[in-house]
């Protein structure tokens, strides 16, 4: 299927992004999650829970380990988390006694999590990484273009004339606290997800904590109590997405305005139409709305699965799957459009 | 890119749908809109705009045509619609003369809608005979189980005796009238797209009328004047499916709690657990809560969109495509689900 | 307290409607549910289940009962519904053995639900009116305006002359196809809700039925199956509206795009600036956009409530009373601003 | 009218809140407007650009002012905005040449939005306060029941026995960094909006920062720069506080399932039902779940406000204006309704 634009193989030229795809396939999902199964067997051969030889054993199998997909998909079909068939191929692959040791203690959750966590770090990199790329280029562009003349417009009427650089400054001010934003939440939501069955480590008596920060160091990620129905770091993560792509939408919003108005903006690259080969529409700039628009809707249903019942909803973390990726996709496809439409502006303000 | 879970290879497994699954692929797609243009050349034929020959160049060079789908991807990253260059190749297959008689007055918007049109016409049946197998089977249920006692539960609180049959009915009334406005929508809603480069077919001069009663009689869809910025219909669609998604969230909770309190019900089917292999998860009664709230936060996106400005808004038309395709696959897997659950209800009330 | 701009004693001025306030008042509110509740007696007594001259005496108590509000702002903190305090109030002034005899076989949410579809009757009736009234005056404008040149514009960008008439029919098809979904949904979805404590009448024994009926008659509702947790009439309803809101949204959203580009429109009662005296703001096509996107907003939190567990939903019916009187009185007064704009447009098109 | 429940005279019982109430009456919010207004004239003289008499007279006559509230109804109808109705009426109040001098260099948005900014302190203080105090009572739940055995509930179904702490450390988590967000957004948030016509204090020269930081001292606001256009602080706000009431619905909708299941929870304080007089509603708990998803909807409203056109969009401000009180009401609400509940708990666990 080619349900939805990012994974649609024509749609995803315009709404996709090549550098995050790679972290959107199911052969990395897979790395995460068994790079997760590898720790937990170390951490666990360290503290004494399970015989360092098995744990060597699970990590050896693991590196050579191919799941079958098909078994997956109807698995998961079945229980609604992919884990539990994922851990008997597993076991079956490392075989002999140590098969038992594979998921000691862990819990589907924990796996499903702590590896969303494991690819949201490069992810959130990219997209930091282009956040500071468009300050660069609004940077620029105010030194080329800030001291133009340009008509300011209130309430969709011409209001008193300004320059460029003030502009500019509106979409540079929200940008900046965005990437601000995003960079403290790398630094406190990229947390490890282990909490056992029901989020006490019961299987695991007082090795628990050694186990967890053992792992937590293993994988990357910061040292935290479990927060299987905490979903508070996920929602926040939404809305500063959200927030990114929104004050992304305000940029795109005022550039097709202003290309609408033929008002004090040179563009480049504008797309064709099957139709009237003369114009040159200000695509770029207007999927930069529609993505703003879109994580807008998203961030209802991500703030909704907080309400998340008991030790763990089915239906609200299921929603949390259904929805996070594709916001996170539209925001990195966003920062990458954002970049290009800076790129492509020759001129703004009047001459 | 994996990035949503309908497209997903293993999540596919739990929130897609096999069945509509043929109708989401580029090749669907590509066809529906080839479609457009050979019945397209057809009706200009007929009407005397372009010769028969022509047309039947035209028709011909479709039949056998492949579309390049790599430079679709390309070129819909700056177009912003693949129709161009589709056009485009096309033109080229055709060849000769008649290559510029290709797509003759219309413009991406028609071919595009229209295909969506197409397109949804089988899906839509799909999902209403799903319906109606749904009430069949709760009919079947009232009949085995529908003088059982149960327990009414009102504001979380066990309340007074009922029969189940009172509770079956609870799922089957909304059901039944959403069975009625899906059939409505499908009378109605299932119209050809045909308005040119502005919705004048400035091009067509005084065939345009019969150029388009034509076209819609050749497609299969009901004729209507263009209404390129006119989204009613397709909101009204959104709505119908929310309609029919959030009625089974309201089953598949109430199975859910059911099964929580161990409360006047048996169930089959139940998924597994990494931790506990004595559980018997509700998998299925939960996703249908998860695809009520899926639809219900996309919703607000689609009506959004309703804000579509003169006579194209790439932003708003964008916002559509990035959002139906999600809520008619995410609506046909909950007509599937809730069929799954209903036959895997072994008891209902108690004895 | 002035929470939202409906009931707030400024902005009310720009986004409430005096002619649909009446119906919002705790004054309306108590005397529907003392309809329902005199209604109620009266089909009682006629069959049989109550004398006849209890029911006199309810019905004239109720003829002269003020409630006292304070104590029932202190109940509804406590029992999260006004009915019971109403109910206890009401049998106060009724005395005497008659009172027992109140609301009797009748549970909360049928006073609440049946009280809002009494009220939605003749605020709907509003609606329905200024919707015909804007199909008038965008008749009257075609008829001045609709051969004037316009230039179309797709993607933000110019492309084509049109005629005036091409964008005003893009305002009058919507609303048209909105008038004819608002008339069906009152034929359809003004219904009786009558069900008891848990949706059976189980106090009513073989009377139900003939009660049901009567009380429908009585209040000039549908008679239909009690729908207490079937909220898809409710839901609908909300979709109606938004499709109202939202194609107004494209028309207000159309009209500020011409006011900003000066571009085939004069507009006449424009607003002020505090700053800029020189200004003449479009701001009922503003707020037509903001009503729009506010309505979409709420949508998602109606469709949301569609997951009404069990018998009744506490969660889910306080929901509905949080958005649905908000998204009416929205509607509302989009239709009164549209009328507001259309009047206002003193030439559309070019010279 | 009673449109919106926190405004309603009965349902404002449940709904609304009465400490915060004191900040959403017409009165508070003319009071901060008028703050801003004397405070700018102040901050004015001191820089020189207005006299000091002049100025002396301005805060004198505002100290006395009492604005004619109807005609500032009327007069928002028109222009969108209450502050050039209201600037006029005080003008006419100062009298003699001080009037000129009244709202010199400033526009409608800085009255507004530093306006509401004034409002926040007091009313997040409130929140933070109580969010706070639940923390406490959590703690003080812990100590006494902590140690209390659980069933776990995964996926709708038990799973294994915890402690009472266990699931009290599902909700005290949360909340605590909620606390840790709300402070922070207040640190950085509460902000000076200050810019002019069009943002660039135009009209102030190069004294317009020194006016600007003397304003913000004044006032007690972070001195920033003007970000009338730049709205992600605001829709961050909202964020934070729909992360507040989503954590506090996974609470009221645990200790709902708990009271549904008759399992481990001991209540007081339910709500009484018209047609049962048995029962016991665990109302607080329900309208908790209600205010998250409430709040969850509107979050889609506020953060599609991100999208604000040019210098000064009505549309999206007009947003703002209809939806985040009500997100504040209804996070303060939630606020004391969590209070309440955790202290209704007689028990939490099993004996």
């Amino acid at each position: 299927m080619s349900v939805c634009p990012f994974d649609h193989p024509v749609l995803g030229g315009l709404l996709g992004d090549e550098e995050v795809a790679g972290y959107f396939s199911v052969e990395a999902e897979v790395k995460v999650m068994l790079a997760f199964e590898a720790a937990l067997a170390s951490a666990e051969a360290k503290a004494g829970l399970i015989p360092g030889k098995v744990a060597a054993a699970i990590v050896d199998a693991i590196a050579a380990f191919k799941p079958n997909v098909d078994r997956l998909r109807v698995a998961v079909s079945t229980d609604g988390v992919v884990v539990p068939e994922l851990v008997q191929q597993l076991r079956k692959a490392v075989g002999g006694k140590a098969a038992s040791h594979v998921h000691f203690g862990a819990t589907s959750q924990d796996v499903i999590d702590s590896g969303v966590m494991l690819r949201l770090k490069p992810v959130l990199a990219i997209v930091e990484q282009r956040l500071a790329a468009f300050l660069g280029a609004l940077d620029s562009l105010r030194k080329r273009d800030g001291e133009r003349p340009l008509m300011a417009a209130t309430r969709m009427q011409p209001a008193i004339p300004i320059r460029a650089g003030n502009r500019i400054e509106s979409w540079r001010g929200p940008s900046e606290r965005n990437l601000e934003r995003l960079r403290t939440w790398m630094v406190d939501g990229l947390v490890l997800q282990f909490g056992g069955a029901a989020g006490t480590l019961d299987k695991l008596g007082d090795k628990a904590s050694e186990v967890r920060t053992a792992l937590a160091r293993e994988l990357g990620l910061a040292d935290r109590p479990q927060w299987h129905s905490q979903r508070d770091r996920i929602a926040e993560l939404a809305s500063v997405l959200s927030l990114i792509s929104g004050s992304f939408g305000k940029f795109g919003q005022d550039i097709a305005l202003m290309a609408l108005a033929d008002d004090g903006i040179e563009l480049a690259g504008g797309g064709g139409s099957s139709a009237m080969p003369h114009k040159q529409n200000p695509v770029s700039a207007e999927v930069l709305v529609t993505l703003a628009r879109f994580n807008a809707a998203q961030l209802a249903g991500m703030h909704g699965a907080l309400v998340h019942e008991q030790e763990r909803s089915g239906a609200a973390w299921t929603l949390e799957w259904m929805i996070l990726p594709q916001m996170i996709v539209a925001t990195a496809t966003a920062t990458r459009l954002a970049n290009e439409l800076a790129a492509n502006i020759r001129r703004l303000g009047c001459d």
